[in-house]
């Protein structure tokens, strides 16, 4: 499957139909933001923008698109604006890989009514996944602290989709995949040694360790536990780490992937020290996530790597972030959507936001939202408590959104997975730990400028019955 | 992203080598299974083959697949094999939509052990997930009875495995699909109207519906929530369906997306059959699953339509299947992986599965696991309680694994999705309701011949410490 035009919702193009016939040239702003951080995070990690990108400046309907929307029952001139149909707006985004935070634009679409309708599907359908991984990826890495961390997901992945989660992952902080495709496409630094399948095509565990050190020397890692980790698996990679050793290899590792960890990674390393082996490492896996590394960390578990597959890959438990892409503006004018639920009234107009930064370079806790070209915002109202205001004169303003695409083309080159995943670690690390912990963390504040808020009611007492 | 065969763990291709480099001609056999049925259900929709067996015709390792491997220090005899790679073995497979249980062989690979090596990411990586998704879909089925289900996912699913999820979701029983793409490439009934944004494009409502209703008479649904459901969406979608019979059309249905389904639906119905509008259909989403439904059921909720998202194509709150893939055969002789967990204990052999079905054709609730050309089985043994075995002697035995790939062709003519969602109702139909119900679901028995039994155990000595 390509991704093409016609990956979208069937609605996007039933409206566009009807815009193509009563308003063909109406502008509209949309936000993309989401409503809670996943996993009950403080924070989430941005991510799948140049993927976003990179789709848009080519996207076109193939012509079994066009074909299937005529046997749908489209009409022949509409058909012949899709045949033409590319996306020339502009778009306004965070940076990808920045640390972000619910009820805030993270990306505005200007455009075309059309176009921005068209492609809303799919920029939900990548930032909202891609968002979802990297911010598990970074709780992970929160956990491991200096742990090395493996993508082993491909497998439980959501087919496809698990190309994309091996992307995030690295932007979210993983050291490297299992994913050959995904290391391949997007210079993800990649690993993998054996399954225990290669140890069961052996009669014996020993020759199957003899064969593949010999052949694969370096990066050599044993799994130890196809038959039993610490009376078969263990004394069986000793023996072959002491004949590497005479050739003037070095064994890089022994894989745990079953039974206690902990437990048996203790073990695990006092025999490899007392067999003179310490600099073999102790790889782990199964079912890991970042509530069991920690908690593998406090009972002080002796493991160098952690390998992480379906929790990571499938962003289990949530498995999805809630990002909407919701109409601010449209031909200039304000645009609102109500709800009975507070947190689902969306927010009017073409906005900017400003991060807070306080004198030592940290985050001070609070996003500002404001109309687009108002500038700083001296006061931060609460977006509907009334009683709550914060004074932002101290701190440095930093405008988050900024054009990424213009006209449907690029503005700004692209960056590699490993500069995002750079640029990500050292925003993470402006932000204060309170926002971070996994129990009840800190709530980063986001408010409206007086302004937005201002106009924001006139509009909701404009639609209110 | 293309699947080539470069769509693997890294793993398989490191142990391709050192096969290649010691023994390339092995032969092996795979076993795919899982080991627990997702969200605690009595049972599993088996989907994906399909795709597998496409994909498989045709797989190969790329140019730049190959260029990749060759930075990553592989050897130039080994890259040679690898550009000429096909898989060229045979897969035993049960049908795509049958009802199956955890811990019997799903499907069995037979092949040389490079060619069954590489592929088992792919294999895993989709027959996991759609199996998932066909499942809760399933369920979901199972719940709305004869209520009619829409998919509308591909904005939270996990990037492109939407696609796969939309499919999956048809087999399983789901109507029709949002997702474009999809639909055009499996055949899968499509359907879409309008959003929030299309509403709040216009100044008013009544002239979106009006301008909607003009442009797309036929399948015409209002979403009647952007502003307020019963005081305005309701009212002006009643005014425009007046305007529509004069001119001989029919409004199909109004949507709600957001308050109390329940009450909200029966107001909607009792005020929409008040003007004489019983034509009407009352369609529902936000947030839905097989529970929720389940209780909108209950409460007496008027709902025509369900359109379903998150939880159907993200797999909420599993979102993963355990397949494996396990070695249970290498060059004849039969290969076991013990464990200290007995369910993760593998089954050796190239095997056969028959399920025992009554008289009436309903299925008994036992499916016995034999050595691959035993034939019937009389006695079918729990796997590991001795106490336990049932006499099989008065039920049909209907074998489950065919032949669907030989020497890397297909040997049985793929179906579509219609087709084999409407067979996967019909095994649903055999399958007795307790093993379909929520809370603590009939568990089906999965036992094995006394061979193999026997054969078993003498190999699980062999290899006890």
């Amino acid at each position: 499957m390509n991704i093409t035009a016609a990956y979208t919702d069937l609605y996007q193009i039933t409206m566009a139909q009807v815009y193509f016939g009563t308003k063909p040239d109406g502008r509209a702003v949309f936000d993309y933001y989401f409503r809670h951080n996943p996993f009950k995070s403080g924070y989430s990690i941005f991510a799948g923008l140049k993927d976003v990108l990179d789709i848009l400046e080519t996207l076109e309907f193939s012509s079994s698109d066009i074909s299937y929307l005529e046997q749908k029952g489209f009409e022949s001139d509409f058909l012949e604006y899709l045949k033409n149909f590319r996306f020339k707006g502009n778009i306004y985004s965070s940076k990808e890989g920045d640390v972000v935070f619910p009820n805030r634009p993270i990306l505005q679409v200007e455009a075309n009514i059309i176009e921005a309708q068209i492609i809303e599907t799919l920029l939900l359908n990548i930032l909202n996944f891609q968002t979802l991984i990297a911010t598990k990826a970074s709780r992970i890495k929160f956990s491991a602290k200096d742990g090395i961390l493996l993508d082993m997901g491909l497998r439980r992945a959501h087919a496809t989709g698990g190309y994309y989660a091996s992307r995030a992952a690295a932007i979210g902080g993983f050291d490297s995949t299992s994913n050959v495709k995904a290391a391949e496409d997007y210079d993800i630094p990649s690993t993998g040694t054996m399954a225990h399948s290669f140890i069961q095509s052996y009669d014996e565990e020993l020759q199957a360790f003899r064969d593949f050190a010999k052949m694969r020397p370096e990066n050599c890692v044993f799994l130890i536990d196809t038959y039993n980790t610490l009376k078969s698996g263990l004394p069986n990679a000793i023996t072959v780490a002491k004949e590497m050793e005479k050739r003037g290899d070095r064994l890089l590792g022994v894989r745990l992937d079953s039974g206690d960890l902990a437990y048996l990674s203790k073990k695990t390393r006092a025999i490899l020290d007392d067999a003179n082996l310490s600099y073999v490492k102790i790889v782990a896996s199964n079912q890991l996530d970042e509530y069991v590394i920690k908690s593998l960390k406090e009972q002080g578990a002796s493991i160098d790597i952690f390998g992480v597959g379906t929790n990571l890959v499938t962003g289990k438990p949530d498995a999805a972030l809630d990002g909407v892409y919701k109409l601010a503006e449209y031909n200039d004018t304000p645009r609102i959507k109500l709800s009975e639920n507070i947190i689902k009234i969306s927010l009017p107009f073409k906005k900017q936001v400003y991060r807070m930064v306080d004198d030592n370079g940290m985050f001070y806790g609070a996003d500002a939202i404001a109309l687009f070209s108002e500038g700083n915002v001296t006061l931060m109202e609460h977006p509907f408590d009334t009683t709550k205001s914060l004074e932002l004169n101290s701190f440095k303003h930093e405008p988050l959104l900024e054009l990424v695409m213009k006209n449907g083309k690029r503005v700004l080159p692209s960056r590699s997975v490993t500069e995002i995943s750079k640029y990500s670690q050292s925003r993470l690390k402006q932000l204060p730990n309170e926002y971070k912990r996994f129990q009840n963390p800190h709530i980063y504040k986001i408010g409206l400028s007086s302004t937005l808020k201002k106009e924001r009611d006139t509009l909701i007492n404009k639609h209110k019955f």
